[in-house]
């Protein structure tokens, strides 16, 4: 293989067979081809896009490239969920619990955050005592006997992701579907689940700006997913609304406890029950309005929170933050952000609204950075409001006063005017299955 | 500016402004800019393209990206004449006699052959004596008083060029029509002659595989041309015939002083006396017609002739070598390469032939290697001939024997056949004029 060829056959339009895949990525991640070739490569992919049998070896070579996750012991009932594009959610400390309350295993490692996208990792430790290291047998015993293990990254998943991202992050060639489903699909194979759900986000903040983008990427991942022998779902989810009110790590721990204990924002309720229903009615194969039957009773009977506890304490936290989040330690400066503007709110860019966040203390701007729990921002009108000068958009909460000037500043930005009501989209535009 | 944005901008098909495009050519000259995002940057162009603009602008900071030859003091005589797209060829020996005979002033920096292309400057060398390094001074004296010099390449004639090429040579990049014209009038430009005649050829061994791709690059640098204030013309013509029947150094020497005493091959003849009245037409503002003239009474009456063996003495080269042609050295080794075919040759391969002439010794595989003079190949039979079982196709001279045999067979790869006698192209299809 030489990769000139590749690329030549890639720019004319021409397909890659699968050993010239394989061995470029082999050859990629060994240190055999420069990144300058690879960039002119992923460049042409860009423009000339991949079929589904080259999409799907990519995905296969990703996830093959680095260590892999056994879920065999689990069978079918391993399950795992993903949301793409968005800003970091706080989605999987609610779906999880439900999941695993209607019988699925959920095993994750999640990563930290960086810039303006949240952890999940992050979200967890701002609960005392939670370890997110755990011993590969912890870890499985913890997924055996409470249904639900989320660690941090360990071992060496799909490194050739990895050094893919890191080129196509500075060479805007992240914004093509096949690239971002075999990024995404790889990682999730390298993880091991027999069933994966996504949530597909279309909005300002997103890679994908419509719903039409959005269902091309989701409908190619449902596509690799099945040739990967994967049970998989997507829902296209629109990401111009943020999910629930709280952005910062108690902030949204707290939004979660609330919303496991039947007291949640509706949109942000209403997507964990259908995502976990998803899980559940592909490892159980069942309908999805029975799953979503079950889920809606495991979160009204308390099924769902206890199983976020018995989780929680598995990983050692202090299970009391639960019973009385009043425990969670409040942030030094708390600053009302006000509106100048009489008008509706007719779309949020979440990017701005993490960055401002990030601002406050909530999260890193370098991998180094400490983060402060308290830290974040609870909006108080979104997308579809109406709002009239003085009313509170948002409340900052930090520790460092001197950043609330910065970060009223992102928020004020975040938000978009206009002089009528915009038209209430779905939560959920579009469901694909295989 | 931030490279990122460029590649981004150009991927999304949005021209870039003269800015931006002439600080990343700084910048990436400086070492600031890796080549990943470079040759991002340049796949983007080759599917979105550049406009006149763009394309101007980018010639423009190549040219300017070091040193430039100023040749203003010949005013509007000097004339410079450029093969694009083809293998390394012999019409500049021929071409700037019969142009300075006529008036024009030839000053020329020329390369050394790399691979299966030979240079000019190799061809000078094997003159014995012929001095390819001249002062400044000398070289300007020469042009003065000769009408033409030609040296090798000395300073840092746009650099940024050379830099870019690499890249492109190793990403798929080369095929584009305003990086090839950039390329080649950015150098053109930094060389500093008032008139540019183009030869942009088209067929299989060119980039360029049609007429109609040829057309488009030709009157791409004709209007880069004039934007930069230069009279520029463009021939395109058929490469798939080679020029004239000699490749090696002293073969292709002999068949110049043969065609410049009005001996030499009919195409080749044509092309030289053609391309030489453009320069003229351009530098004098004469017609074409009565240009070519001048030309074809320059070669008949000798004049042309003997502005070669000026121009060969002033540079110190031994003229009897021109008066006798037989002086030059012999290759040990001469052998007869044979037809199994009976058919026309309904094409060739120019690409194969010269590798063929590199395998003998006439040229270098590496930048290190040293060349023989004699060795190289006489083509007996072309494009359109017809040939049978036992026909001599080629003759080969070399020094080393065990080169032959490879040698044969790139020559028996390169001549393809077919069954009818293949339509005649005009070798000269179409001018292009401002």
């Amino acid at each position: 293989m030489r990769v000139y060829d590749l690329i030549l056959k890639k720019k004319r339009g021409e397909a890659l067979s699968d050993n010239e895949i394989r061995e470029f990525i082999a050859e990629y991640l060994s240190g055999n081809i420069p990144d300058y070739q690879v960039s002119a490569l992923l460049m042409a992919i860009c423009f000339r896009g991949m079929n589904s049998r080259e999409t799907h070896t990519l995905t296969d070579s990703i996830a093959k490239s680095g260590d892999t996750v056994n879920l065999s012991e689990f069978g079918t009932l391993s399950a795992d969920k993903h949301s793409t594009g968005g800003v970091g959610d706080k989605t999987t400390l609610i779906v999880a619990p439900i999941a695993a309350a209607l019988g699925c295993k959920v095993a994750k490692m999640s990563g930290r955050g960086l810039g303006h996208t949240g952890g999940t990792i992050d979200k967890l430790e701002s609960i005392p005592g939670y370890r997110t290291a755990l011993s590969s047998e912890e870890f499985f015993a913890t997924v055996r006997n409470c249904g639900i293990a989320v660690v941090g990254q360990t071992g060496n998943l799909a490194p050739a992701d990895k050094k893919l991202y890191a080129l196509r992050d500075v060479t805007a060639t992240v914004d093509c579907v096949p690239l971002i489903a075999s990024s995404v699909m790889g990682k999730k194979f390298a993880a091991g689940a027999a069933s994966i759900v996504l949530d597909v986000k279309y909005g300002s903040g997103s890679f994908m700006k419509t719903p039409d983008d959005a269902e091309a990427l989701a409908k190619t991942m449902v596509e690799i997913g099945r040739m990967a022998g994967k049970r998989t779902s997507a829902f296209i989810t629109d990401m111009n609304v943020p999910l629930g009110f709280s952005v910062g790590n108690n902030l949204e721990v707290i939004e979660v406890i609330n919303t496991l204990k039947g007291n949640g924002p509706r949109d942000l309720t209403e997507l964990c029950i259908s995502l976990a229903a998803e899980m559940a009615s592909l490892s159980l194969e069942i309908e999805f309005d029975e799953a979503k039957c079950r889920a809606e009773n495991a979160l009204e009977s308390g099924m769902a929170f206890n199983k976020f506890k018995e989780w929680i304490a598995a990983q050692g936290g202090d299970t009391s933050y639960a019973d009385d989040t009043s425990k969670f330690p409040k942030a030094a400066f708390v600053y009302e952000v006000k509106s100048e503007n009489a008008a509706y709110i007719t779309a949020m860019n979440s990017e701005k609204i993490g960055l401002s966040a990030m601002e406050l203390g909530a999260g890193r701007k370098t991998k180094d950075d400490t983060i402060d729990f308290s830290a974040g921002i609870i909006l108080h009108k979104k997308t579809g409001d109406k709002v009239m000068p003085g009313d509170v958009l948002a409340t900052l909460y930090t520790n460092s006063e001197e950043s609330l000037a910065e970060a009223e500043r992102l928020i004020k930005e975040a938000a978009v005017f206009g002089e009528g009501a915009p038209t209430k989209e779905k939560l959920i535009y579009k469901t694909i299955r295989e």
